[in-house]
């Protein structure tokens, strides 16, 4: 059933790169890696494009024995857990900065992890990070994250899962959350794979729809100095949140995983000024006023 | 006792100030702020000079219920720990980011901390992270420090201090040191408080010393495009160290310390690049083989 899952996140690649690519006119840079402890991935980066600044569509398939520190944490919330486990994830993650402070950046990411003899599990979401308000485009984005979710009731709530991401993303010292939210999830199980398995797929084959229109609807617009000045400075606050509170960054270098690929989702260039600009514009100003106070977009 | 140390870092505010601002010809603008547990500080900071990009030079006097997370990781150092142990802290902390790539960014800061009717001791160090390697910097820097500790042999061991600044500040999944060090102490005590307030004293007033001539000596070389990519390149890597391995850092973010002095330290324009860049030239590419295997200066 793995397999499925690797031909999944393999297609969804191919099919992610291949339209970002016809967007910004610049092809992705393919950099395959081996991890010593089994497996591998192949990570694909754009920089400097017309559209995108720096992005990062990345797939891995990983397997090995699960380091002592994670097997501790996972202890908690996973059931008949082997004593020495061996894992197997495939996942694939992705983060979009794009140019154009008006075209939102993105981040996805859907895996399975699985231990050898043991529970297996799917994971993800996907979540938008604008830098000003655009209420379409807000509404567009979460609309099609309920539509994937109500496609696969049986394994998804999408009210429990947009929520599950408002909390997840959420940059305590700051007191605001580092985007608008999407969807977030994890330990997605049944008595088959075939149910989380068909809402994974529907959820990697839909990411195009959720940001695509947004991008190209925007990434024209013209950009003052004060409206890329606030761009960088809204990136100031993704790193920070990645640095010190994603689960997934924390514990990637904690364990020794590829730097480059944890790290690929920081921003190409970003500001930390000693106090907090002053938003130039209404839709900048909404846009904080979201940030701190989560709204129901569907 | 602890009335000294206000005086001190009151003073040395002043002085480090004024001689940043005269060399910068832009001054700083202070913010008092009062915390809401006891105390509070006086933060100055400077942004856009021509020789100092962000510059913050912040002196707190705060008190209060010790926070029992604080408590906790305290009791396994410190001996005769009250039951809720109230604390007084005076320090002063600063970073100046310089604009000019070939003027090393510093990083200082010297404290006294006190358990009300328990016990009290001083702690600090000053470090240089520069963007090229400068031999002659480097002992100069390197140099100041240790005669600072030769004049206090009672309390301070340049080796020691020297050896636990590069343990200290080494950024682990990079593999690498933030900087090329300086001196790092904490938990220094005494019979009396004599000794560590005149070490300490001797410490903040050496700060311009160590850092001031280089600032002069480098802060008009001409920068090429490369130069400042690659200064931009190596910001990010304090951003990394200090969000996510700075003790300071992480235990104010968990603690609701004030969050705009917390992070004065970040840097004011940085750049992740999706694979490491290329040194662009010989003394930056010296830099990187230092931050591996540091060295002992003098």
């Amino acid at each position: 059933m793995s397999e499925s899952m690797e031909d999944v996140v393999t297609e969804v690649q191919d099919a992610i790169c291949d339209a970002v690519s016809a967007l910004d006119g610049r092809a992705f840079v393919e950099q395959r890696w081996e991890r010593p402890g089994g497996g591998g991935g192949r990570s694909r980066l754009l920089e400097g494009g017309d559209v995108i600044e720096k992005g990062g569509v990345n797939v891995s398939i990983v397997e090995g024995d699960l380091p002592a520190e994670a097997a501790a944490s996972m202890r908690s919330r996973v059931e008949n857990l082997p004593e020495n486990p061996v894992f197997h994830a495939v996942g694939i993650s992705l983060v979009l900065h794009p140019r154009n402070p008006w075209v939102p950046a993105v981040h996805a990411n859907f895996r399975r992890f699985a231990i050898q003899g043991g529970p297996w599990w799917y994971g993800g979401g996907a979540d938008l990070t604008p830098n000003a308000l655009d209420v379409a485009d807000a509404i567009h984005f979460h609309g099609v994250w309920q539509a994937v979710c109500r496609r696969h009731a049986g394994v998804a709530d999408h009210a429990a899962f947009k929520a599950w991401c408002d909390r997840y993303f959420f940059i305590g010292h700051r007191g605001e959350a580092r985007g608008i939210g999407g969807i977030f999830f994890d330990d997605v199980r049944a008595e088959t794979e075939s149910a989380p398995l068909a809402f994974v797929t529907d959820c990697a084959g839909s990411f195009l729809d959720s940001w695509l229109p947004l991008a190209e609807r925007h990434h024209r617009e013209p950009v003052s100095d004060a409206d890329r000045a606030w761009q960088l400075h809204r990136r100031s606050r993704y790193a920070e949140f990645n640095l010190v509170y994603d689960r997934g960054t924390t514990f990637g270098l904690r364990t020794g995983a590829r730097v480059a690929s944890v790290l690929m989702s920081l921003p190409p260039l970003c500001t930390w000024t000693g106090d907090d600009p002053t938003p130039p514009g209404d839709a900048q100003r909404a846009l904080v006023d979201v940030l701190r106070k989560p709204v129901d977009w569907v």
